[in-house]
């Protein structure tokens, strides 16, 4: 049962602000207490509500992920992959998930080493993707990967994504990577605009630990997490990849049904 | 221990038999039984070694799945994905692998049923894949597509590879798939030539059930096996497919690097 | 000017039988020679209106190009690339047109000769594309590719696809290949889930000579037209290609905008 | 004939520098002129020589597009697209082409223009292609596509590559465009990593000019010349491409065969 709901909503967005102070009126009528100060979600919250859309939630989800607090996304505009409940649902759907009808859904993270010398630099945390780019100089950037330690192959390309199953209908998408249902106990390598054209997504298992060695990066390349926060790198900077330890869940709305979600975004062929 | 092994030709090559009577000389040298009667296969070997190339290692393992014989694959020409001891090496190799160095790994095999009203009308394996094709007409087909009783999407294509990991370097790489290293618990779906552009390939985890229902298709359209067999179907013929419910087991000799291979075999970027 | 105007109804679709009729009327009334028998369309007709969808004017296209008259296409369904007046419009449209407001385009054709052991087995039109695809036994075939009398490559896939520009948004799309303005002087090959990885969409100048000798092709393979007519073809049949002689002239209606109907189709970005 | 010949080598490169002089003694041995001074190439030179590799080609040909010089390309590595005469073959080929065997190919160049508020910022020649890219965030440009003057599209992209057919084989390449033969009379356009799924790349015909408008690019977008020189760009700068009124025109030994090239570069079938 869900008795403290946290909610968080869109930075500077005016609507994102008063659809929570609404949200917070119907979680009060229905008995339930509602957290508006974040520091008190890890000890507090047992549902966090997220008004806003798929970008804040994929920030939320690092944030809170090792509270194992479960995330439910109210959407302020076209419904979203990650944030399915619409605004005009809101009031009906959370009263029936506080009743307990919801469907619940793990989804994993991936965790991210930059590494130098043997040294860890920093420690970061991606939901949909972690993506290693050539900077703006027009010049591919080369790498070695490997998986488990195995050698895999010395690549030059305008960079590689390490995709979650749910970051393949994002950013992997657009780069030729292929759909993964959020099932799938994998983490998916799409190369970027590869110079070698016998270069195709590869599909690793779950637990698998992808290692990538910049080697020559021009000046330098950057590396991104969810496409909202990134890092500089160069030569002798390496990548330790694997899948977090945790899993965010995610709460749907009773009738979820992600596969009308991907049909409707992706415009596929109805029933006829 | 391998105390009784069973060997296999290529139909119809002689050198394959040749070859598989050397292997025969050098068994019995080594101690160990030498069975050529595959119908004592069942009950007396505990390794059969495949004299020929991918293609007879596909039928072997098709045959001997539910007996849970591992698998060894002796090549007669180029390298393959599954038989992966040259001719050379052949003595060498063997003798260790009966000396217990050797590495063993399991593989996900398709079990598929094809249905009309509800009534199972033919049961097949497939180790690679199975391809749902338009004939000979050059008009694509009609199908409805459902992974676990969800309904995914209606195509239009000239048709559709469900594939394992193992299959995912054979034609379902042809045809746009991704790469899959054989340890992924995950069946692949790749449409082809379809009418819609965005449909990419599709990774469901490992357990799924995925249903195909034949709308329109023509004349009829030919569902094939490893494209080793065939049947005809038409309008109204349903296809069950999930992960087989036992794995085969291959033998590789010790030293086996699966990323080595594709490399090789890809024209992959090596160490530099 | 238009003053005598054949029309072509769809094949077996009182719809456009019932359309056809109307337009008769609506010709008479503007004081036009209507023409039902298409017999007399090579003498009397300087103007063919196709009452039907994309198909039929393929059709129409193939048989009436080297008499040198102008085709204008109505659809009876959703608009297509290349009949683009509907029905609510056809009196509006064809009133405008026979008082001279219209946009002429002319469309490239492909010529096709069968050719074995040097002799001509037979001649064809294509103003989409000419396919050649493995039949039904799901092997790939092998063939040798020459343009100009220069060797290119040797290959083996599922088929190839030569298209025109207007071709190329009908089958070759499906298969991965570019789309090509109308104007452009080009011919376009497209590989089918070919073997080798390194193959893409290869652009010839359109006055280029493409020659495909069938090597392997198991039983037989099919050779099809527009995906309206086709043959059976075995080893050692040669497919020779180029630009007809002859184009055809599509009319439009003023304001017609080919990027209008290829944004709507794939739905890409409007302006915003 | 050429009686007067200049030589470039690659920048700061001692093995070019050290061939370019043999191949002065050479020209000289042969009763040419042998010129390296730059500044008399345009007034004295009816033949360029450029020693190094297809980079030093490119930058050669922006230069010397507009005085009407062949060029030749001795290539010092591996065989480049433009640079195909190795150094072994050099004393020989060289001999040759002053003797007057040779083959003389022309080939297309873009002319670029950077506009902000109808006013010109500068001008620019690409022979691979012009890109327009996102700089190193992480977030996708938006532009939109207009060609001669139509409305095309509006676009969400890492980028958008325009490519010669010269350029085709190069950084579109990697991208996913097709191959265009050289001589083919046209420009591609390829969306790289477009949000949009059923963008393509799209074939013009040579003559048309394209227009792309800057919208929404962040920080700033780069727009670069064949990946040799870039200027940065924001929201209101338009970048206007056609193709330049002047033809490279390179020189290529006798028996050269642009289909050998192409094969042994991508791993193409030979002839069997």
């Amino acid at each position: 049962m869900f008795n403290s709901v946290g909610v968080i909503c869109k930075p500077n967005d005016f609507t994102s602000q008063k659809t929570a102070l609404e949200l917070g009126v119907l979680l009060k009528d229905l008995g339930v207490n509602f957290l508006q100060d974040q520091e008190k979600f890890e000890s507090e919250a047992d549902l966090i509500i997220v008004v806003g859309g798929d970008g804040t939630i994929l920030n939320t989800a690092r944030t809170y992920v090792d509270f194992n607090i479960p995330i439910l996304g109210v959407n302020l505009g076209r419904l979203g992959f990650l944030a399915d409940v619409s605004v005009d649902s809101m009031a009906t759907v959370v009263s029936e998930i506080l009743n307990g009808e919801y469907i619940k859904e793990q989804r994993a993270l991936l965790s991210c080493q930059v590494e130098k010398n043997d040294e860890v630099l920093s420690q970061h945390l991606a939901f949909n993707e972690v993506v290693i780019h050539r900077n703006a100089t027009p010049r591919m950037i080369e790498f070695e990967l490997y998986v488990d330690d195995d050698f895999v192959n010395n690549q030059r390309a305008d960079g590689i994504i390490i995709t979650t199953p749910t970051g393949s209908t994002a950013y992997a998408l657009s780069s030729g990577g292929p759909i993964m249902h959020p099932s799938t106990n994998a983490i998916c390598l799409v190369s970027i605009s590869p110079h070698t054209m016998s270069h195709r997504p590869f599909i690793l298992h779950g637990e698998s630990e992808v290692l990538i060695n910049l080697l020559d990066c021009d000046e330098r390349a950057t590396i991104s997490f969810d496409a909202q926060s990134s890092l500089s790198a160069s030569e002798g900077v390496a990548l330790r990849i694997k899948r977090h330890s945790n899993f965010v869940h995610l709460i749907h709305p009773k009738g979820y049904d992600y596969f009308e979600i991907i049909r409707s975004k992706l415009h596929w062929g109805q029933k006829v």
